[in-house]
């Protein structure tokens, strides 16, 4: 038996393939975790950068998991209203020893009751969805660490998330050294990055886009 | 016929993902661009992350290339001395409008001769290796636009270098809007992800890994 600790991400249909792939990258690189990724159906699933995601395991066959990493895209709602994803993170998804997500990940996690009672954040645009769970504390952070719950912001927010999660359950020596490793010394070419810096024209055309994708998941949230 | 440009990112065994897969989120996003990936054999490839990359297209199917994306990894060595890759990057890969690389994919192409009578840039670690090619001028830039060449440094680097290249190949305003979309406003947890700022010991032991793993790139650029 292999001692390391199992790290699962899951991979859906239409997710945002970055969200995913930029800590399975990073945590492949720590030697104390054995790191995978899982679908539902261990099928192939497509990205919504149409690309294929091909995993390890599906529900059935997915490893004990210590350290689970929910993704997000603009389409949680689909994983939100799946009954049998639902099941499973209320089962296996909630014995890991570290529960985390990036982006609208924690959205998916929201619904399982998975952050109830936790400090969590998530992609800029949908702090307002994630605030209607009354039993959690979201704040608009770009790493909200709160005991075993660790979740990332928007998107790029994956790499700081993934970085986190290996100084708080490895050792900040190790993150310093993979930090290093990936060169990351990022050098946005814009100052847009987030709805208070960039041009309100910008911000309007992008709360637009995601309304226009998240009528059912407001409609599902009006009712918490 | 689409009049979109046609976006082809290359997979190899044991590249880097993330170098290849950061940029093709992003650029996937610009409806201008038609974003693929390819293989030389058209078959799925196992990442240094342990990640099966399925691609696309192979050598023999691929379409025409207006961008062409070289990402690295810690083998390029195997890439540089493939005579079937190298043909193609000479033949197929020279005809693209665009040229561009991420982390050490830059070596691969400087083998090519693609980076002749330009500036670019690569992983901090193997910035000494791509100086022995003496007709390619090297910078230590987070990205290095020169023409119709545009490199990025170390793997992170990819984010910089797509916002970049959607910047300068269709409008800064949309590489504003995706770094939005993207929620780009890092936060890295750590000061440590340039050799002038990490500490000493780190820095050594990440020189140490490798130098370790590229002996076989090392004799083949002692004699340029």
């Amino acid at each position: 038996m292999s001692d390391k600790m199992n790290v699962g991400i899951y991979v859906f249909e239409g997710m945002t393939m970055l969200d995913g792939y930029a800590p399975l990258q990073i945590l492949s690189f720590v030697e104390q975790f054995n790191t995978f990724t899982f679908s539902k159906e261990g099928k192939a699933v497509r990205s919504d950068s149409n690309t294929v995601l091909t995993p390890d395991y599906g529900f059935d066959d997915c490893p004990p998991l210590d350290i689970l990493v929910m993704p997000g895209g603009g389409d949680v709602f689909g994983q939100m209203s799946d009954a049998t994803v639902q099941a499973f993170l209320k089962d296996s998804g909630a014995k890991a020893k570290y529960i985390t997500s990036v982006c609208t990940g924690a959205l998916i996690l929201a619904e399982a009751g998975l952050l109830d009672g936790h400090r969590a954040t998530t992609h800029w645009a949908y702090i307002d969805q994630l605030a209607k769970y009354p039993e959690i504390e979201v704040v608009d952070e770009r790493v909200a660490v709160d005991r075993n719950r660790i979740s990332g912001g928007g998107i790029t927010a994956g790499l700081d998330f993934a970085l986190t999660v290996v100084a708080e359950v490895v050792s900040p020596e190790l993150a310093q050294t993979i930090q290093l490793i990936f060169e990351y010394r990022p050098q946005p070419p814009f100052n847009t990055g987030s709805p208070e810096t960039a041009p309100a024209e910008i911000v309007e055309r992008v709360k637009g886009m995601v309304a226009e994708r998240n009528q059912p998941l407001y409609e599902h949230l009006a009712n918490k």
